[in-house]
């Protein structure tokens, strides 16, 4: 049959009047297009929040994954619950163990990554116009979905120890006294992405505290927590409050491309989940649940995971030693114990955002401080990862940047100031920033 | 460490003044205990959804993924792209192309399960109290989607060949004078979900034709087209006209519990969706999208789709005809050629789900038909699947079924009514219920 209706042209966008008023906030991100140059093999990418598979045991895990369908392939590829499996559940509470959670399988919902529990905690809770709270800086994928509900996000002052309890009652006062609705604050306390920071446990009790006094729910993102490589990991908040709403991830533990997380919530908070997963997606992946409820069945995933933490903590090093020999002065960063991150603060006047193209240019890709913030600040930071490139070329990265940053510099020093200081924050992680 | 925050009571929803507005329309929904009970080996469910998919060569299946894992697992268990992976965007083409619709990759989205894809597609387009328009009666879960984009989903008078045209115009003209919002008409022309109706093609044309000319978008939601089970399918709307945004899914011609679906969708609609998908999951299933990959690259999948239409052929040539045998007069059902469903018209004054308990009582389960309205329609309406029994279960629900229908014709005649006839809708599909 032939085109009854006519092709149009489809390079304007004329559904634009059509949209709903969350969807105008949703915008490509300005340095997307950068991102998609920075896969070329001859840039160095600091950029990416890829985790490293490379040392899976791939094998087994391909014969154990076989041997499932093979046996089980009608459960494993059926619909399943919308709360999750049964099985999962019961296996998270023991990863969560070694955090210093004790929580009951009936309150963990499977989700979508962590980032769909993120997404779904944000959609039972937040009208447009609240408030959520976040430290500052705060991850970018975060910050995207908050806006995406058009909630309002509000960084709390932080330090080297995370959020500032003080800082956080202000913060609340002052919204208070405007009248706002604040949902909840929303924290990774364990080498937080971007910052690479980890809140001590003094501080970690003090923060909730101050919220279980202000009335705040609090939200725990904790996808690199077992990734610790310098000590033991703190115990998670969520250890000592039950009513934090915790999220879990197998992202950076086993594999970020099963998409399974988790969140663990007061039972009634649960409950609202499930009926909201249900209507998002029916059930989270089910063959993925089930994939990798066999993984930590049968292979030796603790053993897997300290692997992990000795690659990434060459890397780490690798990434600091780097930026001690080579970064002008003037300029400082995170020391982290743990996850995939470091931030650099960069001396004031410097644009980040503005510096990206000539970072490219130099064949090393980093992403802008601006995107882990969503009032503009973040001109003089940038986040470097250490997770994805092998040590060598972390090393060849961190010179190239230190050479990028050195010529931002004696610009600066002529010209007074490099690019205009502001961005407004665009929606969305983007490309694989994460 | 001891727990310095008291346990809470969680029975009590303690945080029920925090939720977003949305989250109050989201309820359990009053029937889903009763299909917990509708699981056990003694009764016959007529209500589930599910396909039955046990024809599926899994030995095949799963030597060709652990081939997949052990040579590519570093990509499959990957981040991957937000808008879905390039070669089974391309093969989602090519199963389009089975129902007449000419697409570029690029304008797919992978969606986790056609569900999703119906999430964002509302997500980007619907603010509180926009109207959806939807067949009648319509997909449960599709109604509950919206129900928690806070939309009002108004019902278009429909036929046994779908959506009556001249109906439609009405019902806009009506709700354009009201002034309200209508976003786009939500339709399953193929085997509809709940009614087993399908469309014929001159009545998509005039349906498009009126949409065309009333200004409102179209949503084409098509699970089931190519289980069709008397003649070739009817050409999907979307063939004729590249503004339809299509939902397709590989749920029930491969297997659901990978949760993998896809959008279809006019350019500048596809960004915002891949931005809206980002910002839930940031990317969609990673492995379940290679793992179908592989089916469709390694295994005979259309002559697998062809030995499913056989085999539901038989069940739904079971069901109709224990229907004509068993059924009492004054009742009426729809004949489908195709899909999964067969709808049930009681006489006036039934109520079906206050006869639900009574059908869980005589061992047959079946989805009261108000589900499949958001205007508390459809109380003397009942589905009955066909899908995941064998034949000879089938022929024995049915004649339960209609012993059921019987008593409670006999109490109608001398109560003259069964129950109140109107049951507010509650969101999520629950349960399996699909």
């Amino acid at each position: 049959m032939t085109a009854q209706f006519p092709r149009h042209d489809t390079r304007l966008d004329r559904f634009v009047d059509r949209y709903a008023a969350r969807t105008h906030g949703m915008k490509v991100s300005a340095v997307r297009a950068l991102f998609a140059v920075a896969n070329r093999p001859e840039i160095v990418s600091l950029a990416g929040g890829m985790p490293n598979i490379k040392d899976l045991p791939l094998g087994d895990i391909a014969s154990n994954m076989a041997s499932m369908i093979a046996s089980n392939g009608m459960q494993v590829m059926q619909y399943g619950s919308g709360q999750g499996e049964p099985r999962i559940r019961e296996q998270i509470c023991d990863v969560m163990a070694l955090e210093g959670i004790s929580a009951h399988p009936d309150d963990v919902m499977i989700s979508a990554g962590s980032q769909q529990g993120l997404d779904l905690v944000t959609r039972i809770f937040c009208d447009p116009g609240d408030v959520v709270l976040a430290e500052s800086p705060s991850y970018v994928g975060a910050i995207g979905t908050f806006l995406s509900y058009q909630a309002e996000v509000v960084h709390v002052p932080s330090d080297e120890s995370g959020i500032d309890p003080q800082a956080l009652r202000e913060t609340v006062g002052r919204l208070q006294a405007e009248n706002k609705r604040i949902k909840f604050l929303y924290t990774i306390p364990n080498y937080s992405n971007p910052s690479g920071i980890t809140q001590p446990w003094e501080r970690r009790l003090e923060v909730l505290e101050a919220c279980r006094e202000l009335g705040i729910l609090v939200v725990e993102d904790n996808p690199y927590g077992l990734l610790s490589l310098d000590a033991e990991p703190v115990p998670a908040m969520r250890s000592v409050d039950e009513d934090v709403i915790y999220l879990g991830s197998f992202s950076k533990t086993f594999a970020p491309g099963f998409r399974v997380g988790w969140v663990l919530a007061p039972h009634a908070v649960r409950e609202k989940l499930v009926l909201a997963q249900e209507s998002a997606t029916l059930c989270p992946p089910v063959f993925s649940q089930f994939a990798i409820s066999n993984y930590l069945e049968n292979s030796d995933w603790e053993g897997q995971i300290a692997l992990f933490r000795d690659m990434y903590r060459v890397r780490r090093d690798a990434m600091l030693k780097a930026l001690a020999d080579h970064m002008p002065s003037g300029t400082s960063w995170t020391h982290p114990i743990g996850g995939f991150f470091v931030w650099v603060t960069l001396p004031a006047g410097i644009d980040t955002q503005a510096m990206l193209p000539r970072g490219v240019d130099a064949r090393v890709a980093f992403v802008p401080g601006a995107a882990f913030y969503a009032d503009g600040q973040g001109a003089r930071n940038a986040r470097l990862s250490y997770c994805f490139p092998p040590a060598d070329r972390i090393v060849t990265g961190v010179e190239r940047f230190a050479d990028v940053v050195r010529n931002e510099l004696d610009m600066l020093n002529i010209f007074g100031v490099t690019a205009p200081a502001k961005h407004p924050q665009t929606s969305g992680p983007g490309a694989d920033i994460y």
